[in-house]
């Protein structure tokens, strides 16, 4: 197991730098007021697919050599890594193959298209998934970009905070959602050498608390089909990210639907920007446990903004 | 009549700076696409009480000598300007009286009351306001601050495109929505002298396009009740505006109820922002013109981005 480096981020943010936006910070007075502290929040949701993950997914096309990206890249997803890594190969001129069940929203395979992804189905089991994988990864000789657990995409994910550091100058800790634990295993890999002092907090839907009771165990464990709104979150951690995970987070926090539905709706309104469920649960967390940030900077990193606009979470239908 | 100059406005940009958000500006490969030319969006509706109004009533209130500020300023308005006239009074700390219908909605009260705003409510009709105006000014000695047809309202909304031009790095032309005509009279006195050869273009909703006519036929004429989902576009030019929108515009262009709405989608999808009916007029007829901006570099600003989440135009309830 290759564990990225402080060097492969800096040497992903040169590479993708050209491919990527320098997503702005923004910061709200009221929801400071709110939530008693300061609030930057990185609008990953304005990347042009809409997610922090654009920046994993180009650091491992754009590393490609020649020979390898001629037969371009592969992937199961049927969520922003699967549009990132379509949209990272459209930009690059190369293939992108995506295994997806067949079960998942038309929207998603949509985007998907539009960015030139190449979408062959399977059935909503794992089984089916890794056969068809393998059918593909076979007939394409495409290489396999995993959505987290893959230290070019750690090292990519990372660039985030490095940019983060720049613009806000000077953060007590960034809280970031976890699932995988791509973005946050990120974090920890710029800001233990960037900003040592700043701490990572992981945020996480109580109704997916794979993460937060791995923390609380010292070993990984998977839950069980998890159901909740912050659809980006449904994985578990991986050997990699979990590397990431018990060395350096400090604490992981947990919110319930309700509370994550109201900081969506709270973020909509006040900072008017368009994020998902997911980019809801850090501010959810820091409005349950205000005496953990109170006084504090506290850098949010928003992940995402793809959701389905006729099917909000706060209207009923 | 005092016709507000670029020095006004110039003055007015190093009064308020340290008071309102140097917005982005964003933009979006995918509505490029669409569109057929490259559009750079100044997004006010990430001003901290959500709109461009902000400028020019903070242009306005920070111009106030210490006796006159001592008064406070008092308006009619039941839209962003009665929101960011109280904003920007709470922030130098004076008194702010606004008379709204009683039948605003509650939303628009709630917010000019965070910020300290004084409402006194009339009855919804030209007569009771007016008359309940006259009364809480002399009763308060507010200095009045028209909505739009102030030169320190004018020159305040200026400040946005001499930022604009700082950011997009030469634009073919602004389009922005046109109502009383505040911010596009703001647009025309900077870019007159700044960018003298950047078009300033006027979108309008179909269903209250008093502009509209007004351009062609040489002198006002005001709507009679328009109604229109574009609520921050309902009232009619007056003089000074006027003044700037029949020498400086080059066009007003129209759009549909269905369209503002396809266009606001759009934007909120895509761009990922949060903003009202009013400010989704522009993209709404680059589309429906596309000849007219083909390949052309095309900034738009984003007026505001006030809505209610509960009500949004495109679900049905």
């Amino acid at each position: 197991m290759y564990i990225p480096t402080y060097n492969d981020m800096l040497e992903a943010h040169d590479r993708i730098a050209p491919h990527i936006r320098r997503t702005p910070v923004r910061t709200s007075d009221y929801l400071n007021e709110v939530a008693g502290c300061q609030l930057f929040f990185k609008c990953e949701n304005f990347q042009e697919p809409g997610a922090f993950k654009v920046r994993g997914a180009a650091n491992a096309v754009f590393g490609l050599n020649q020979r390898q990206a001629a037969k371009g890249v592969a992937t199961h997803s049927s969520g922003n890594h699967a549009s990132c890594l379509s949209y990272a190969a459209m930009l690059r001129g190369i293939p992108c193959n995506v295994v997806m069940p067949r079960t998942a929203p038309q929207a998603k395979k949509d985007t998907v298209r539009r960015y030139g992804g190449k979408i062959t189905e399977c059935e909503p089991s794992t089984s089916s998934r890794e056969a068809t994988f393998a059918g593909v990864q076979a007939a394409t000789g495409g290489d396999f970009v995993h959505p987290y657990n893959d230290p070019r995409v750690i090292a990519g994910q990372g660039t985030c905070s490095k940019e983060f550091m720049e613009q806000a100058d000077g953060l007590d800790m960034v809280v970031a959602p976890i699932g995988g634990g791509g973005m946050i295993s990120g974090t920890c890999l710029t800001l233990a050498t960037l900003a040592p002092e700043t701490k990572v907090i992981a945020a996480e839907p109580e109704q997916a608390d794979d993460a937060y009771r791995s923390f609380k165990a010292g070993y990984i464990i998977a839950d069980d089909a998890p159901q909740t709104i912050a659809d980006g979150l449904l994985v578990p951690l991986k050997d990699l990210t979990w590397h990431f995970v018990s060395r350096h987070v400090s604490e992981i926090y947990t919110a319930s639907e309700q509370e994550i539905v109201d900081a969506m709706k709270l973020i909509w309104k006040h900072l008017r920007a368009v994020m998902e469920p997911s980019s809801a649960v850090p501010l959810a967390t820091i409005l349950k446990n205000p005496d953990a940030f109170r006084g504090k900077r506290v850098g949010v990193i928003i992940t995402g903004g793809n959701v389905d606009l006729d099917k909000l979470p706060w209207v009923l239908g």
